[in-house]
């Protein structure tokens, strides 16, 4: 089975809080409601329902820090994910 | 009697959550009042009543997952609809 | 005395929920808060305040399925009609 | 003493409901906070303040109805007159 | 000292109800709260900060009618005064 | 050290209520939380984020009053400080 | 680890209210829930999603106040940032 978001919509699949990673990248816990980190599934054609076309600026694969207030929940074989208009990014992550 | 939904309406028809599918796609009981999974019924003409015309991205028979906030529910012959803006749909899912 | 909404307007009067009759058309009981069963008396022009033209989707005798949240109801010789705009009708019915 | 309304603004004069009147329009007591039955005394010039062109669909002596939330009330004389934007009334009656 | 208002704004000096004065101008006391009668005492120079002219149909000296909601009052050697956005005075009075 | 407001801003330096002062310029003690006297210390550029030029109709050293409402107040080097956007200045006093 | 703000965003540091600073600088105790003072320290590419540039007027290393009402708080290797859309920026501070 495909998700084929619509729009500018964006899959995501939240990443864990890793404490000290290799990457340096810590969430802090006293943060949870906050920002979070996710990683994108996959993404709309990127044209709007009225024909204009939306530039994707993030790709695939990319760790992202989106706000829980933009996004909504689905699970999919138990996996949560989250929904979300590229515009409710904040910021991607790059290693 | 047939259903005309205005503009960019669709008419959906909610499926019942199947747990453990051969589609593999399950709506966790928890999230019940959360994003609600449908079949796409009928559609608009995609054409606002300001004569714009609006790109119709989901088709007849797709499955959609919607936002419940989004939907208005209405009965025919004992079967519940809702009628929803294409742009309150948030993904079609792809076997 | 003739009604004339201005606009986009529709006068609307209401239909008794019927059960199981001919049509097949069943609004449940339990949905009377929700959207409602009526049929188009009268039409504005289609002419907005600021001059543009908007397409009338609509025509006198539809039956149209509306949200009561966008209508306003009031009473002419003891029949109650509702006046809306276009964009709040939800769907034609069509025999 | 003249009114000048500015813009696309209408002076009404609220009309008491008549009970059973030869025109026969009856709005019903219970209704008293919902629509109202007013007559165009005097209008705007139907120029915005940006320039724009309103195109006046009321002219003076209409009898309209138009909600309550759209007008402002003030007196004049002993007069109670209602002033609102034409896009609050809602439609005109003809006899 | 000059007060310049900027962009549409208008500065009201308010003027105090008169009970049955030669002109008839009564607002009612009950009303208080309600519209304001007052005189125009200076006007912006119709430009608004993006540079769109606006087309001002007040001019000093103008009884107009306000309503309180969209003033916002001050006070110049012991005088209180409004000021306003044109767009939210409602009529002018003319003798 | 130099502020450089963005875009349309406007840092304002409050003046105190004087009573009776030459210029004959009193605003009301029981006024205190309504509109306010500064002086216009340093203007933005009056391009806009997207690009769009702003009018600047205040320039440094203008007497104005503006609404509390719309200023954001801070401090420098003990002085209190307000910046706010042109739009929500409300005049400027000339001598 | 780099972060790469979308469209518009800066990402901020914020800095500690210094008291008497060489600079001069001072936002008062009692301010402290009012702007705040941070240092720029990268920038969305100034492309919104619908394709138009933003001019961006900030530049990294640039100190700025900002409304801790526009930004986002979020943490890495145990630093507080603040990510921020530019037009929530209020002024940039030049030494």
């Amino acid at each position: 089975m495909k998700i084929k978001p619509l729009f500018d919509r964006v899959v995501l699949k939240p990443i864990q809080n890793e404490n000290k990673t290799s990457s340096g990248l810590v969430l802090a816990e006293s943060n949870a409601e906050k920002p979070l980190l996710a990683q994108v599934i996959t993404l709309g054609n990127g044209i709007e329902a009225d024909g204009k076309p939306v530039e994707m600026q993030v790709k695939v694969g990319d760790k992202v820090i989106y706000s829980r207030y933009g996004g909504i929940e689905f699970k999919l074989d138990g996996q949560t994910y989250v929904i979300i208009r590229q515009s409710d990014i904040l910021m991607v992550l790059e290693d």
